[in-house]
């Protein structure tokens, strides 16, 4: 009777903690708590709308501010202690030998979105094919992911941080 | 006589400080002090060899590491409070709007020298410009610069310290 009462109230938990949806800005666009997976006091990462490969992450500042020289050293510390932290899991979780690591520093540098942020992509392939890839990239359209297709990926990437 | 004296002193010291060369290791490279224009206890800046634009500089940590999550936390927050007060005057020096942060980690992800690095690169041209920049500089061989040139952007560099 206690096991039934146990997984009962685990179900209850876990029912009620995927109905509290809360949001987290980026710039003018709000994220889903389900699409973040990892936050510190300063920092928060989750999964793309529009990733460029599988596994394309973005780690960004609570605080909204649009340039990398804006944040303050405590807000630097912890955006890049986030990056170092999760780069290691991603990686593995998908079989990618190497990771980019890029901050597009405003509007020139091809920022879409006026709040900082990391953009960590994990690479498989070698220069020479990746030159292929690109070309066929630029032809196809992009499209964005479904919430649900976000929602799951960030459930994945959370059992990094258990 | 104390005035000459004192501009004689000045002339030789800085005589010896030009000729007092020592090196910093980049993986296998030695790179001279005479192109470091930013130092920490645990980073140095350093101007590039071979930019892919004007004032594209490389941010690295003293320790020779291959990977950024070989990094301890304390060289991690070195290096990137680093890059973070390097931005600021780089970008003015340059008169770039916009700057790139990018760290390429990994052989896959088109890192050359096995040695953690950041590249920071002023960036000027909008996206569309980019494009088109980007096909020309595709077909310009590239060429070392000569040590002298890279001293003396190193130089120029340094006054931002002052």
């Amino acid at each position: 009777m206690s096991q039934f009462s146990s997984s009962f109230f685990i179900t209850v938990t876990n029912k009620m903690a995927m109905e509290i949806e809360s949001f987290y800005t980026f710039g003018p666009h709000k994220i889903s708590s389900k699409d973040v997976f990892y936050t510190t006091h300063l920092s928060f990462a989750f999964v793309n709308l529009r990733p460029v490969l599988p596994g394309h992450v973005l780690v960004c500042p609570l605080r909204e501010v649009k340039r990398f020289a804006d944040l303050t050293t405590d807000e630097t510390n912890d955006l890049w202690t986030a990056a170092h932290k999760i780069s290691g899991p991603l990686q593995s979780y998908h079989k990618a030998p190497s990771l980019t690591f890029t901050i597009q520093d405003g509007t020139q540098a091809g920022q879409s979105v006026p709040h900082v942020h990391i953009h960590i992509v994990p690479q498989k392939i070698d220069d020479s094919d990746k030159k292929l890839k690109q070309k066929v990239d630029s032809d196809i359209e992009w499209k964005d992911r479904s919430p649900e297709d976000r929602a799951q990926e960030a459930e994945e990437y959370r059992k990094f941080f258990l």
